[in-house]
């Protein structure tokens, strides 16, 4: 048994949660940014969040200018806004944009630093609250926040213990208006983090349990979101499971699947979990071949036999695919190749593997 | 869905994870305190440690000095001592008493408390790396001091969020040397909280996920307890279950079980797990009664249908009992049903019922 874990948010779960703890804000200090997007005004995040500042005697300036995956320039426009407005803390509040953006402008609020991706963080960071409103990106409780990286044509995940939220509310009632197919895309994104972490080489037996719990809770979840119809208990049920699979990849990183979807979103403008879900059966085939007890472990405890099984639990939910022609595919397996990720998983996959996942996912002939 | 998680600990798990992460101790400082009982100097955790230190120039005190159920005489003689070095940081190694006493050491370092058991200690407490060599209190894990409290004849636990470690080593080999019985009694104990924490109030859905867990692991190793032979694989199992329990009752507390147990460590010197192991089962035939089908689960997270046949599996267990007689176990009553854990639990026991299961556990006329 070897294995190391931390994950130091505390979580604060339940109905009306970030109202009735309105007292958990104080200790933050009197100038919070709140960092979000359009839709936390309308699922009442926004103003829950507002009101317990207010009720606190603390100010709030909102910055809501974080394009779906966001750029280095819109990190950079919140961290100059954080120092203006004299930011002691920040608040997230959305799905993995937000909350991801967030933790750089918390960064970028203290530090200078003129190239993100290769820079060397120190630990000051303003701190963070986080409130997901989406049930996918675990990122309330991950060190990491990804970045849309135009030089390299991809997205990038910078890492920095300082970037866990101190603390994390998880209300299902925000997702409440959530369109259906940002509820299954995000779905899809948890399923792959429970299912990537338990491939990763750092896959251990805590990591493993919270996998488990968390792939469990969204198979039982798995009619909902086929029929598009979700009481609050199954968005309470979609959002925990986030949160325990951003629990696992905090701990495990993700692997593969990540690595190539990051191409489908860039080039193609996939959503980040839809494009999980795309490759999710065609990776698990090959790690069928190469390592099929673990992913008999793995599937099982989605509740699926086998990959076929996971395709065609996942099939109806994705509709029509992207088709993308064979020579886009080789590029986009070369890029994923040489990402870090590659190298976090327990199976081995060329650069041939890559393209054949991707041709067998997403290609034009198949 | 409601409930509150926090479990700031960085874990490190697997064989010889001290010497190998020797660069983790690094940044606590130059001079540390190791607070531990006899036997780390025989299983080679003391050794372990100090090879770490030494290998980053870091000098250590050892203050071996801490009695089971450790007094607060001996914390604040370690405190004086932290002083005195110069300790920047504090390694408990052993079971549940170095480790409680360390986390009041750590505070009593540098804070000054008159009365121990009503002072409120701010956050001023030295930071602390723990090592267990036992598998029951799960103490790396928790907020927890629990210590000898003489002026209520009890054992009394202080809490406060900075007594969690920074960091704790789980490294089964040190539990080769350990003696059945403590063995034995340890498991117990993590049997205890995990079976408490999903009777608390403050039971959620991660904490029963933890303690599911545990109690799945701990049923495993039943045939090794028995029998008394473990392989390395048994020990780092039990002692992942305790941890896995502790993550549990730092959420949520412990409840009756451990409320009664004090006293028969108090008056009758039964070693704390010991303690729980006793009344457990009496316990849970009350609680089946009120709460049949979260009992029914509890149980059967650890393979068990009834409270009888828990009784039944833990009785070869505990070899000959106590015998206590009624009256003693009268006043034992009324102390437990004062005891602050006793509001802690999702079943109601008034003095009468906690009368019942002493009696029906350690009573001289059954």
């Amino acid at each position: 048994m070897k294995f190391g874990y931390y994950m130091p948010v505390k979580l604060v779960c339940g109905r009306d949660c970030v109202r009735e703890n309105a007292a958990l804000f104080a200790p933050f200090g009197k100038n919070a940014l709140i960092v979000t997007g359009k839709s936390s005004k309308t699922n009442g995040a926004l103003a829950d969040a507002e009101a317990a500042l207010s009720s606190n005697g603390q100010s709030s300036c909102v910055y809501d200018k974080i394009p779906p995956n966001p750029t280095v320039a819109s990190v950079r426009e919140g961290g100059r806004l954080a120092r203006e407005f004299g930011a002691e803390f920040i608040i997230a509040i959305g799905g993995g944009s937000p909350m991801d953006a967030a933790k750089a402008i918390a960064m970028l609020a203290r530090q200078e630093a003129e190239d993100i991706f290769s820079y060397a963080p120190s630990d000051d960071v303003l701190p963070m609250i986080h409130i997901p409103t989406t049930a996918g990106t675990g990122s309330e409780v991950t060190p990491y926040s990804i970045l849309t990286n135009d030089e390299k044509q991809t997205k990038t995940s910078i890492s920095n213990p300082a970037f866990f939220p101190k603390l994390a509310f998880l209300d299902g009632k925000y997702m409440r208006s959530l369109p259906q197919d940002t509820t299954v895309y995000t779905a899809m994104d948890a399923m792959s983090h429970a299912m990537e972490g338990m491939l990763s080489v750092r896959a251990g037996a805590l990591s493993d349990a919270l996998a488990k719990e968390s792939l469990r809770i969204l198979r039982a979840e798995l009619p909902a979101l086929t029929e598009g119809k979700y009481s609050d208990d199954d968005r309470d049920a979609l959002l925990y499971a986030s949160t325990l699979a951003g629990m696992v990849i905090a701990n495990t990183g993700t692997c593969a699947v990540h690595s190539m979807g990051y191409s489908l979103t860039y080039f193609h403008g996939a959503p980040h979990g839809r494009a999980n879900g795309l490759l999710l059966p065609a990776f698990f085939s090959v790690c069928e071949e190469r390592a099929p007890a673990r992913v008999k472990e793995i599937l099982g405890a989605a509740g699926f036999e086998t990959s076929e099984e996971l395709a065609a639990a996942l099939s109806p939910l994705l509709g029509e695919r992207e088709k993308i022609d064979g020579e886009k595919l080789r590029a986009y397996a070369e890029k994923a190749s040489v990402n870090k990720n590659i190298k976090n998983c327990r199976v081995h996959f060329s650069e041939e593997d890559l393209f054949r996942v991707l041709k067998n996912s997403v290609g034009d002939r198949q």
